[in-house]
């Protein structure tokens, strides 16, 4: 398959969409950057890697640290994740409280704020430097150790996280929080601050992608069937309340953040990162949901 | 891989679950069935076929007919469909009318009852023998042209289906149904009435595995990407509010009835098609759940 | 109290409202009335009456009937009424099905929709004649022998009526409605369908506001603590999802319809019907509750 | 009316009752407090004033504070306090977020414990020293400068008060909070620490009960009608989700507290407070509904 020409056409094909909606501007961060950015990178089994316009330009990875996020936990508490949350659809925006409060403080799913707001009090109660190695298992994951936190990000994000606030403290409410609520929302916002190129971005999924070889990063080690099972995750609820939708028109499990991110898996085949700031009004990049469904319509690869 | 073997391992694991769960007893006719019955058909693209147990055996094809509806309207008035639904998964139970009444008769999927009771108003508009090419289509899939409604079960089913009435009049009420409301709901039970055996079944089903060859029965055509997409609703929507849990445990594309059927495609391999009466209590056969998550645990064949 | 008076003052200080609001359209005959009417009128317990405008223009009760129905209702089975639905404001608007969903089946108190159909559940079931029984009721309660149906608006509502059937096969499914479906919604719409006039309907209202007499209407016999219960369901639940604000600018227990009425009463001093057809968004008189919330003002009158 | 002999009739009334419920014990200081007291006190507009059991002991008001934050509001901005909450009753639970995120964050009424925290926001910007005027208010409005806050009990119920940080984090969000979150919780407990005795409650509820007198305790004024319309908001919204049970029951305008405490006022006639820590399943007192109940049917006095 000639991805590079796959990629340049695709390029051309979603100019269209370039002007169209709107980056995320809730923190000053976010709203400085240039909107007007595009940048995908494939990464395949066989270590082959295409990448197209601003692939190395790093951004903020925002809600695809969930998926790092997860894998982390599964490595640590095996299924017993799901003692603390669900793993379906939420059918409702990615920080809706009304589906907690109906569910009595247990998340539908990991990728939801609330799941991975769990996550992080699982990972603050387990590691003995959170912090540190989080970091290092995503560094080691996607090869490069100049990989970092952006703290003033994670600061602004906390300042202004009141929805996010709320839900930690229904989530304490019930029980699902064991450490100090403010501990767990700044490790939260931290893991979310991680700054990423779709050239690191697609490198660091390729082990989603690749479940013959073992998963094995630092202290953070996974079976086939768990790396499996993350994709499932992935597939269903990686989109918020546009899983069904990218599922439809891209047919491969992925994760997008508010950062203009998407990294998706074409299990056995390769891992790819797209990213431009413009979100539609789910908060799913514009440009990146198009590449995407461009890459599986022209490849005519997907996994269904 | 030797299917035959793995079925038969299948078949000895599953003991333990063969009196979990209760089989559906609304209607007096499902209340009759035999709980104690398992069967499961397995059917490549190679066209070798592997069954166990009561594969031969007819049953109540129920939410699995939604499939093939989906597939007779798509072929119709193709991603039309969407105007009148969404393909996102519901988050709620099969039948409820609380999202309906919020989304304002936009039904989440075609695979809740909702959804379905809307694709049944299409295919009454659309087609000059409803009863007659409905079921000209489903004995053209499977193969069989002795597969036929059970009218007993459609009459007692519509004269017990109080909630599916209340679904049809709020559809009614935002505009969302064109026919009578009497017409379109004894079509809906009608369809759910098909009665198919495992054998049958997945050979029906074959045709959503293989989108290499056309698809095409009779006047019902579908592109290769349709195929792969209604693969991608079954995936988000097939079972209800157990859709993440199927898509973790199992791994591929499937849809669920009430009558203790399930039907699944592993794209490019195999479709299928296992049954046993007793359901969990989200409405899914308990025996089929654990027999298809073996299956791919056992081979390793998962989409993921 | 002058109040001839004060209604001429109100009548003044109205004006400004008078093309404000849409009068119901739903049916035809309903969107056939003239909408710049207005009439009002007031009757005492000394039998003093006060009339103003259009009084005498008989209108379409619609659902200041549901506080008849309670009264027949509550003099048969008594407090075994609240067996069947609560006495809980709803919070929601009239029609939602929502809440019946969420609480299985029992409506949240007799003057919404889905509480109004459980009582023409119970009439159904506890009348020998209930067409002729509740007409006889209504006409003994305005001492007038003219008041009738308007069968042509029952029909023309029911044929219509797509949500008010989607509650009633709601509260059939949870076993709330003991009689046929269609013939519960017949008799709810007839009940709706009665035609009265402000001097009509204060004259029916009179029983209500004055305890200290019998209230025996043929067959129809409550306490005075019955009667004074009525009134404190109608203060809470009377006006849909403006009870509250109704509560708060007026401060008298009544009961508004569709139709532009409104029926109220100052307990042990008078009762009082509004009618004007233009509605606010809430679905209530916007002339009517203007009207009452000047006479409540201007005769410094009110239960707080 | 012989009242003092009624209360004693009451007293012997109720004693079946006198086991039933549960006191709150969320923080230790309710949980410490004996549960089987009572004491009840009518305070009539003539100034007698009869009293029975416990009626001098002190106790933690709760709730029933936010009526006097709703006068204290009302007497800065008028009726600008809808411009920040509804006055519609909540049909759900005292302190629901379900209701807040789908209304956006503007509270359904000033009882339940979105909206109080709204009034404690209010409050905060409008006095120049909240705490002591706060307090001075109450001081005279009960006629008792002895009366005080419990700090330990404010302080206690902040420690555990997650779902009211939820609450005040999802106002902000909404832009319904103008000063920092945890100054506004810690006003909002604090007002809910006030401990009177059902004698200084009923004093204090006078001025609702009699708006013939002007209602002005030192920066506190408000007019007749301000009065009256805050016992209408009383009447629908005093009781959570039990408020039209309370009315229908007792029909009088009151506010319940989770310390056991109900103030209730009969208009022109007399205030009376109840008090009795164990409460029912919706966190009113089971013998103070149960004794105001037994109040208005013996003197056959109530506002409808």
């Amino acid at each position: 398959m000639n991805y590079q020409k796959i990629l340049e056409n695709i390029y051309l094909d979603i100019r269209p969409y370039e002007k169209m909606g709107r980056q995320a501007d809730y923190i000053p961060a976010l709203a400085a950057v240039n909107p007007d950015q595009f940048g995908i990178c494939i990464h395949t089994l066989r270590n082959d890697i295409y990448a197209l316009g601003q692939a190395d330009t790093r951004f903020s990875v925002q809600s695809i640290s969930k998926v790092f996020s997860l894998a982390y936990c599964m490595s640590i508490i095996g299924d017993d994740v799901w003692k603390r949350m669900g793993k379906e659809p939420s059918g409702t925006a990615f920080n809706s409280l009304i589906q907690l409060e109906i569910e009595k403080g247990r998340p539908r799913n990991p990728f939801i704020n609330a799941g991975a707001i769990v996550m992080a009090d699982i990972l603050l109660s387990r590691l003995d430097n959170p912090k540190e190695q989080y970091l290092r298992f995503l560094r080691s994951m996607s090869g490069n150790d100049t990989i970092g936190y952006n703290e003033t990000v994670a600061i602004s994000e906390r300042s202004q996280g009141y929805l996010n606030a709320a839900i930690a403290n229904m989530l304490k409410y019930y029980h699902n929080i064991d450490n100090d609520i403010e501990d767990v929302l700044q490790f939260y916002f931290l893991t979310c601050s991680v700054e990423m190129s779709c050239r690191e971005l697609s490198r660091a999924f390729l082990a989603f992608a690749d479940h013959h070889k073992p998963f094995s990063f630092g202290d953070v080690r996974l079976t086939a069937s768990q790396v499996k099972r993350i994709n499932a995750i992935m597939q269903t609820c990686g989109f918020y309340d546009e899983a069904g939708e990218f599922s439809y028109l891209v047919g491969l499990p992925g994760k997008s953040g508010v950062g203009g991110g998407i990294a998706a898996v074409y299990p056995s085949r390769y891992s790819v990162a797209v990213w431009s700031p413009r979100l539609n009004d789910k908060g799913n990049s514009v440009m990146g949901m198009k590449a995407l469904e461009l890459l599986t319509t022209e490849t005519e690869e997907s996994i269904f």
